[in-house]
Parts: C-alpha cells; sequence; structure tokens
C-alpha cells in the first residue's frame, strides 16, 4: 500500500494518479470535513469543486494507518516536511520508500528536502528518497491533462521504480540523479514567480515579464551550479520547465502572490492578510541569507527580499533591477 | 536621418523609439492609407486603434526618400528581406548600416538574414548590419512598456552604436556578438510556438505547455549549436527569453495561428484562408529541410512540418510527441 500524507490539492490529484495505475492508496489528512469528502463523495471540493476522483481513493483520519506502507508520498508544506518526517520514524515498522513533492528549504538549516527527511527517519525504517518535481499543476493533473514531471533521486534504481509506479497516459515521468540542481531549481522558481506576479501587478506586460524570467534562469542556474548541481538540469524540467509554468500560470500561488503585492505597490497589507502557505515567500529569505553570506549576485532574490522583507516599493524594486547600465548580454 | 523600410506594427513601434530619442526617423510604406494615418493624424490604427504616436514621426510612400539615410532598418517579413536589400542597393549613395528585426531564414538558400543582407549590398553602400531581436512584442512598445532587447552583430562597435540609438528609460538593449546563435533562436522559436499554440489550441493545459517549451529549447540549442552558435545565447533573450514571450502571449501572430489550428485539429482550413504572414510556417520548412539533411533531431519541427505540410492530424502529433518511451531526461 502506498500512502499519501496531505489531504491538499496536490497529495489529492498524485494519489488519484496512483489509484489510475491501480496502486492501493490511502492518504491520511487532519480535516474531517475532506476526509470524507474523499471516501462518501469521491471529490475534494475545497480544491477540485464538484470534480469526481478515482473512486478506488481512500482516506483517513488516523496517522497509524500508514504504519505499514511500503512508499509514502509526502505532500505537505516545506516547513512541515521535517516534521511529519519525525512523525513517520515514530510509526513505520519496515524501510519505507519517501517520496516528496515540496519545493523548498529548509527554513533554518537551508537543507535540502531530501536531506531533512534522510536524517529525519532511520535507517532501519528507510528505503530512500525520491523528489516528484517538475512542472505540474494539481489543477490539471486532477483532470488527467498530459503532465511531464521528474523522479529525482541519488539512486537511479529508485528512480525508475518510483517512474514506473506512477507513469500513465497522462502523467509522463522523467528520470533525474541530479539531487542538487533540481531542488534547488524548484525551489528557486517560486522567488521568480513572485518577481514575475509583481511585474504582472504593476502592468508591465509580456516583454519585461519574459526578460524577467530570462534573467530569473540564469539566477537559479548560478546558484545551483555554485551548490554542486548541474548546469543542463536548469535546462531541463526542473529549470525552465517549472520557471515558466510557475511564472505564466494563474493557477500558482506564488505569481498570484506577486500579483497582489505588485496590485497593491506593496507587500504590508498583504503579508498582514495571508493565510496560505507561499512557498517563494520562505525560499526569498534563505536564498537571500545563502546568497550573502556566500557572496553569490542574485539581482531578483535581492529585490524581492527586499519588498517582502523590508517593506520596499515594487515599482521602485523593479525599476533598481531592470534599469541597470547597459552592456553586453551578461548570462 | 534614419529610414524605417516598412509601415507595420513593429516598423511604427521601433520607429518611435527612435524619435523618443530625439532622431530624424522616416517611415517609407507602400499602403498610402498608413502613410496619411501616420502623418496627418499621428496614428497607425491598422495596428494600434486610436493610439496616438510621436508627432514627429514622418512617413512617404517614396523609396528614394530614404537614399541618404545613414542608417536603415528594415522591418518587413523574412521573405522580403532579400528583394528589399537588392531595392535598397538601387538608390543609396553612401556606406549604410543596415538594421534588420526579421527572424526567420532565407526561404531557398536557408541563409541567415544578416548573410542575405550583406551580399546584397554593395560594399560601397554597406556599412555593417545589425539584428534587433529579442522578446518584444510591438503593441506593448508603441505603449512605451518596458521591453529587452538584443542588438547583434559581429562588429560589437556597431552593436554598440545601434544600442546607444535605441536605448531609453523603457526600451534596454543589450549587446551580442553571436549572430549564428541569436539569428537562429529567434527564428527557430516561432516553429516552438506553433506548437505551443496546436496544444493549447487542444485545451492541454499549462503543464503540457510548460514541458513543450522545455523541450522546444533543447531543440533550438541543439540545431544552433550544430551550426556554430554558442549554447550560452540560448539562455539569453534570443533564446529563451523570445521563446517564452512567443509561446505564452496572446500577442503572437505564431501562436495564434497554432491555436487555430490545434482548435480544429487540422491545419488546411487555416492555410487555405491564411493572409498573415506567419513566419514560424517558413521557418519550419527551412529547419525541417536542413534537419533531415544534416541528421539533427528535431521532434518538435518534424511533427509541426507533419501538421502544416502534410496534413497529419494535431492530436496525433502532440501524442507522438509527448508520449514517447520513457527514459532519462534527455537534455
Amino acid at each position: 500500500m502506498i500512502g499519501v500524507v496531505g489531504s491538499g490539492s496536490w497529495g489529492t490529484a498524485l494519489a488519484q494518479v496512483l489509484a489510475d495505475n491501480h496502486n492501493d492508496v490511502i492518504i491520511w489528512g487532519r480535516q474531517a470535513s475532506e476526509i470524507d469528502d474523499i471516501n462518501l463523495k469521491h471529490q475534494n471540493s475545497k480544491y477540485f469543486g464538484d470534480t469526481l476522483i478515482n473512486e478506488n481513493l481512500k482516506a483517513t483520519l488516523n496517522f497509524e494507518d500508514l504504519k505499514e506502507c511500503s512508499t509514502i508520498l509526502l505532500a505537505v508544506p516545506t516547513g512541515a516536511v521535517e516534521s511529519v518526517s519525525l512523525k513517520l520514524n515514530e510509526i513505520l515498522v519496515k524501510p519505507t520508500i519517501i517520496i516528496n513533492v515540496a519545493k523548498g528549504f529548509h527554513p533554518t538549516t537551508h537543507e535540502l528536502l531530501s536531506e531533512v527527511i534522510k536524517r529525519s527517519v532511520d535507517p532501519d525504517k528507510f528505503a530512500g528518497v525520491v523528489s516528484l518535481i517538475g512542472p505540474s499543476h494539481a489543477e490539471e493533473v486532477i483532470l488527467r491533462k498530459l503532465t511531464t514531471i521528474n523522479a529525482v533521486s541519488d539512486s537511479e534504481t529508485l528512480a525508475v521504480l518510483i517512474q514506473n509506479m506512477f507513469s500513465n497516459d497522462y502523467f509522463r515521468v522523467y528520470t533525474n540523479t541530479d539531487i542538487i540542481g533540481s531542488q534547488i531549481g524548484v525551489a528557486i522558481k517560486n522567488i521568480i514567480s513572485l518577481a514575475s506576479g509583481i511585474a504582472a501587478g504593476l502592468d508591465l506586460g509580456d516583454n519585461a515579464r519574459a526578460a524577467l524570467i530570462t534573467r530569473g534562469l540564469a539566477e537559479m542556474t548560478r546558484y545551483g551550479v555554485y551548490f554542486g548541481g548541474q548546469k543542463e538540469t536548469f535546462l531541463g524540467l526542473c529549470g525552465v520547465g517549472d520557471l515558466i509554468v510557475t511564472c505564466t500560470s494563474p493557477h500558482s500561488r506564488n505569481f498570484q502572490a506577486g500579483f497582489e503585492i505588485g496590485k497593491a505597490n506593496s507587500a504590508v497589507n498583504y503579508l498582514e492578510n495571508l493565510e496560505k502557505t507561499v512557498e517563494g515567500i520562505f525560499a526569498t529569505k534563505v536564498v537571500h541569507d545563502v546568497a550573502s553570506e556566500e557572496g553569490i549576485l542574485m539581482p531578483i532574490t535581492e529585490q524581492v527580499y527586499k519588498v517582502v522583507y523590508e517593506g520596499k516599493e515594487p515599482r521602485k524594486a523593479i525599476d533598481d533591477l531592470m534599469k541597470r547600465d547597459l552592456k553586453p548580454e551578461n548570462l
């Protein structure tokens, strides 16, 4: 049996992929209303309205129900990956494959999420970790729209196993062993997405957005290569692929957040009323702090940081970013 | 004086940039209605509705008026670059800088457009050629929205000269000397844009579009590097930058063409009623033919070719493209 931790949109959509592939799947969640919705009405209306989901999907409120799963998929926010992994460590009874789908860094140690999971689960309960990441909005996967994604692990065998577990006609899984580059790419793209949203909120237009995304790709590549990621990874699904979908799709929460901030020309009100998890806001702090310490040039991240954490006016931030001295194209 | 050949949307928008920078500019066009519109009403309503343009812009129907220009900007379709260059060669009286903004290849010789211009204008009338290319929709430039673009020339001096001529607060020009990579990038992106439009017309969604653009970037890079372009160019404004804006903006004519073809699930009707120049349709033939001859793997171009030139059903083409055997991420 495969367990899915988290009954949100992405957990539900990926659980359905697994159920469509004839796996036994159980979703664990904390909201009784969502669990009942899945079990009794075969829907998760909080996220997907009246869309009917695979009838074989089961959900539970009891975390203990996951203990004998051979594979566990973590579909929780970045900030919860450590606590959930520790909680899993208490109940698991055998070596288990952990799949992570969150995109970010540990908020204080700055570790990659695969590292957080690896150190949180004891060796006798741990069969390896795979990141399932790439350009993929849950709203489309639940409708079984064509999606491509990467299974990323330092173990190629494990990556291929997860590839086979998830792949079907509409969900195309590739494998990649660059765990550093892939995880950095999908985390930093949320920062660029905030910036792209800010630009859209300021009504800057498609030309400026394309320029911003182009520079964002250069910036995330620089950061990833510095930490040992492979340059080619940033040209793939976890680099430019995820960057594009996040910076141009209305489904993206980070883009929406940036849009609101840009429209108001201030982040203050938005942050005060923030209820959802906007991963890019956390990633901005981590990447800004690390880049400052290591001396890595991250101009977009720096301006987003100033807007979000220091109250800088978004219009001024974009001006400072885009209207620098002219020179040869700097890649 | 600077002459602009072509009173279409891009010629008018770039002429306005030059006029905003206090240059004397004259636009040559063949349509009396457009010329009168510019001279008398300070607008080009065919393309920009009632948007008022710089009052200092002048337009003419007389090609001879361009003969003493120190710089000529060609804003004509790819297929007209050769004939217009030959026509210029007949009237020019001194060495003139030619700026090209068309994106494509010579339809039969397959040359880069800078090469076509260079061989069409006699040495005593030719002071060099610069391509002004990058992510830039005329509809936004005319409104003076922030835009970044490359001035590309094998002469860095010339590129800097054009950079200074065009740059201002809203129009940011960078320089690049990779004339092969840059021109190949902006030409092939029109093919990927057709594919992206086809996918959108088939209602495939943002996840699939991001995957397609990602593969498109790999494909155009492969082709460009084969012919001596620099890999880095494809990570810049003439690569991923122009690709993104063309594949995601409703302003893109190639995307729109693809969308209509996808929606109808056939190219036949669309092509029979085609009145506008859709550059990607011509580029598809050139790149397909060259790639076949040279043995360069271009799967997206191949499927677009089959849809446009061999009547293949778009849905089948996308299926053949996206649902290949699964493997490691192939970059």
